[in-house]
């Protein structure tokens, strides 16, 4: 039997939902199962890696793998660019490995579009208010920042909808096992699994 | 917040695969779980209860029911009818509980599209041998029905790429570990999610 293909799991949510948090423990909780890199033009901070964090590239070979159609997506944010390459992913789901993808509500659809697979998952806060707390509680953003983190969770909590699934994270443990239970469920999809019925009717 | 409905789950496989087992197996494991009972005009046999292993019906009393439309589905099998009373099943989705309904493959998606929602499932054995085998273990058939039931399988097995989900029984742990993910991924899924959401936006 040939090595089945791993899923590809595209994550969004507001920031403070705790989308981060949650894909740590899962990288450390389920098995077989690994983060995608994003590619940018930043220079390294402290001790990021090439590879680990991010693959840093020059500006240069930014703008030629755009060219070449190498990433899923880019965007250019603060004279930075950052961007998912495509091959990277690609070649761990290829090794039947599972996929974490965090990406903004924007580029979620867009993404499995052109792959033409992907499971889109959103991460939701119990509530506004609980979400607001948790932002305070960072101590990293101003008040102004906090306002518009509100005012933006409102609009991306607006296309929730368009996703397959909803994990509402009240607590990591139960939000992590949701994941791996739609990991599980989507294993047993009928599509993942005519080939074997197709086997044993030859 | 009022209470949420239960998952209606629809099982079907061929015989031998491990329905039974499998249904026994997560009504003791898996919480909020019960099983459909069905209405039948045929005699109780030994320790039989009425409402606990069928609901023991006259041939008069089931004949009304049909016309009055309360089966989902219902069958006449070596002159005693068997049929699936809807109202039953949707008392317990009402109060929250997951019903599992076990039925051939005629039955599934005709349920289904009955009451407008369901997760099907089919139960398949790992191999057409090792079904042939867990029959022969039974000792409950003669030759003639085993190659009568493998016949069967193969006609059942054509039919399971139009279920929901494909369960592949190795063993009796591993397909009640799907079946939980399956009911667990499926209460994360969007449509299921959409009222909490609608309740921050307001």
């Amino acid at each position: 039997m040939k090595q089945k293909r791993g899923q590809l799991i595209i994550l969004s949510g507001p920031s403070g939902a705790g989308k981060g948090t949650i894909c740590e423990a899962a990288l450390n909780t389920i098995p077989n199962l690994r983060v995608s890199i994003s590619a940018t033009t930043r220079m390294p901070r402290g001790k990021e890696q090439n590879g680990v964090e991010y693959f840093f590239l020059s500006e240069e070979t930014f703008r030629e793998k755009i060219e070449e159609g190498a990433f899923l997506e880019y965007a250019k944010v603060h004279d930075h660019y950052y961007g998912t390459p495509k091959a990277h992913i690609v070649q761990m789901l290829d090794e039947g490995v599972n996929v974490i993808l965090e990406i903004d509500v924007q580029g979620a659809a867009q993404i499995k579009e052109q792959m033409g697979y992907g499971i889109t998952i959103f991460i939701a806060p119990p509530s506004l208010s609980e979400l607001k707390e948790r932002l305070v509680d960072r101590k990293t953003d101003s008040f102004e920042q906090i306002a518009l983190r509100m005012k933006n969770a409102q609009l991306e909590l607006k296309q929730a909808q368009n996703y397959d699934y909803i994990i509402v994270n009240r607590t990591v443990d139960r939000a992590v096992s949701d994941l791996a239970a739609i990991l599980r469920a989507e294993q047993c999809r009928s599509l993942n699994n005519l080939e074997i019925i197709q086997e044993m009717l030859m």
